[in-house]
């Protein structure tokens, strides 16, 4: 969200707050993380403002993509919590907002008697290369960072998604 | 959340697609945006586990600190906005909350008519600082990342801020 510019750098000043209270030990972690959080909301922000004309979200756009890559073009939507890496409620609301506007379609999965599958539709394929042409040009493009800063931070997130368990 | 580990990396996955795609230029961005949302997903949620027993989110904790470190321990609800960098609907409800908890109050703003002033109570202050511990000792003390790590990722994200409008 556009939040007004402050004249200094709020995080640093609650860097400098912890230290001054004796907690100097714990301060580097506290910015890390409240740095995270803000970095999260300016970037999910512009996300989801750059989806909005083809009434898209983030979270769904995500799903889109996953299909897209999928060789049948469907998955499991159990599969598809795992790889996103989202609760089953958060796939669940997704998916159905996805079928509403014809992007996706959920079939029986002849895997499976009780499971579902999401399906993209011609509709969807087209909707998610729009997407990512959109994402690709006016998102991706520039994220104020090189080449060599986006490689190190990304190693970075990667050692603290690994240690949460997310990958073995 | 918890999510089931996967053998692989899902996000490193997603930028190999994005490279066999012709858009090589692109999934480095696309790699670190996703791993920021996921980041923070893990993070919000090992906050929220750590303050749940005090029943306290990371949004709430987050405003206790910013009245305990100013000098009156209140502050008009805007100013509180603008230093935590959320929207107002974000402050109104956090305080709101806090309110019903007895952890703040609210009062008329003495410089501006219309305003209101969020305080600090007593139990606020207690409370405040024994979520404080509680943070300090189970979760900023092992992000799982060396301090010249949390330095260098504070730093690549302190661009990331600065570029988007944070502070000038």
């Amino acid at each position: 969200m556009r939040v007004p510019s402050l004249p200094f750098d709020p995080i640093a000043e609650a860097r400098r707050q912890w230290g001054a209270h004796g907690w100097e030990h714990a301060a580097p972690a506290m910015a890390v993380v409240t740095s995270i959080m803000r970095a999260q909301q300016i970037l999910l922000s512009r996300a989801d403002s750059a989806l909005r004309p083809l009434d898209l979200t983030f979270a769904r756009y995500e799903v889109l993509m996953l299909l897209s890559f999928s060789r049948r073009r469907e998955l499991p939507l159990g599969k598809i919590g795992r790889r996103l890496q989202v609760n089953p409620a958060s796939v669940t609301n997704a998916v159905g907002r996805l079928e509403q506007q014809g992007l996706v379609e959920r079939v029986p999965n002849p895997a499976d008697g009780r499971g579902t599958l999401a399906r993209l539709t011609g509709e969807g394929a087209r909707v998610a290369a729009e997407a990512t042409s959109v994402m690709n040009e006016d998102f991706f493009a520039d994220l104020g960072m090189d080449g060599a800063e986006m490689e190190h931070l990304f190693e970075l997130l990667r050692g603290l998604r690994q240690a949460a368990g997310d990958f073995g």
